[in-house]
């Protein structure tokens, strides 16, 4: 039975699963006891280094089951050959899963939600994670085209918080906000040419505040399926705000 | 006279003076005709490329007046040799000054400033700026000692802004604040350890809020010249944000 209790237990399982690569971000995350770690994967080629007998060592008293690979059957894995170091590690998030199993999950209710469309700098994805985890937004919305993805960078610049939120994936960005938009939720571009601006927003109503690209806004295929279109309101004629800035002020709207 | 109306004047134009420096931020700066620009400065020992020969034609076009120097003599002016690749412009922005001066013309006035302790990092300095001045504040206080100075890398960060931001200099941060707190001003460290939060502050009497290094926090000799310590709440455990996401949370409360 495709959707049996069974079954969709372990797809939930397998799609909280984030892979991780590089030794220095697979030693952090073994060495906090409070990640869930899945499984190990070692490339057999690894000179034996101080971080990979530590990584060999933390694994072992975490009694985390290792996978050894050829570099190729790694690359598989990691699917960042030239920065994997050869070495990748499978997180099982319980915050980490897919934007359509949530929208399932919390139909009607009242989630407040980031979504990102051609957010390419790691650097930015690391803060907006951070800004929103830290202002209680339920979750953000990564698409795999056109955005950053988790990668080590990122890891960093969200100093910690990566693993505290909940992240949803998805293909592509339009198809998804149109069907949050079907449940009822408000889909609001930010846009510096909107006529209302983020004060005119009520929060009790399930929303999807969307960032677009640093230079190039929101892309028209997103804009498309937004339903509402917001401004930020800003002095001295100053023209946009870094996008991460931006998923701060919203995460904390309200709430200063 | 020392304060004669006509020593005041000149003595507050050249507070106004802001020194750039390197090829590419000085054309940008002569390239935009609302930049008030006050002489710009060149090395003899300049090959004559493409942007020095464009860089040279700007000035001529706006009159501009030029000096010629050795390496030596350059170097003094631009106070960074391995940086001002043989140029550097004396800019003359009205909102750029002194934090002495600004108190004194402002005493007893509703002012909300930010000031910054042990800012180092150039990218944060400038999205510091960006973000004061799109959400309205009054002013940046920004010492000599322990923090970036405006460079290169802070003009481009500010992505513009930086022209349009009060700028107000001074040689040590805690002195200042003092003289600021004298005043009446509240002066609020801002501390994930405070008991009060952002939202408990009324913004209906002068208040400097001062931002510490990311790492370290407020340094002791400032903590000490607070009048307020202040906290932004946070959801998840999240210790920090940016520095720059919560200058942003300060420039923007009660607007959003």
């Amino acid at each position: 039975m495709i959707d049996s209790p069974e079954y969709l237990k372990k797809r939930a399982f397998f799609d909280s699963l984030l892979t991780i690569y590089g030794r220095k971000p697979v030693l952090e995350a073994l060495e906090d006891p409070d990640l869930p770690v899945h499984k190990l994967h070692l490339a057999e080629s690894n000179r034996k280094d101080a971080l990979i007998s530590r990584i060999e060592a933390l694994a072992k008293e975490r009694a985390l089951e290792i996978a050894w690979w050829d570099r190729k059957g790694l690359s598989r894995i990691s699917k960042n050959t030239r920065q994997d170091q050869g070495v990748a590690l499978d997180l099982a998030l319980p915050k980490y899963g897919r934007a359509e199993t949530y929208l399932q999950e919390h139909q009607g209710n009242n989630y407040q939600l980031l979504a990102l469309d051609g957010i390419t700098n790691p650097q930015n994805l690391g803060m907006i994670i951070r800004s929103a985890c830290a202002g209680g937004m339920d979750g953000i919305i990564l698409p795999q085209k056109g955005c950053a993805q988790i990668d080590p960078l990122v890891i960093k610049a969200s100093v910690g918080t990566l693993f505290k939120t909940r992240i949803l994936r998805c293909e592509r960005l339009a198809p998804t906000l149109k069907a949050f938009a079907k449940d009822g939720a408000k889909v609001c571009g930010l846009s510096s040419h909107a006529r209302d601006t983020l004060a005119d927003m009520d929060s009790d109503r399930a929303t999807v505040f969307v960032l677009g690209n640093e230079t190039h806004g929101v892309s028209e295929a997103t804009a498309a399926a937004c339903t509402h279109s917001l401004r930020i309101p800003m002095h001295n004629d100053v023209e946009s705000l870094n996008v991460a800035v931006t998923a701060a002020l919203i995460s904390f709207r309200n709430r200063l």
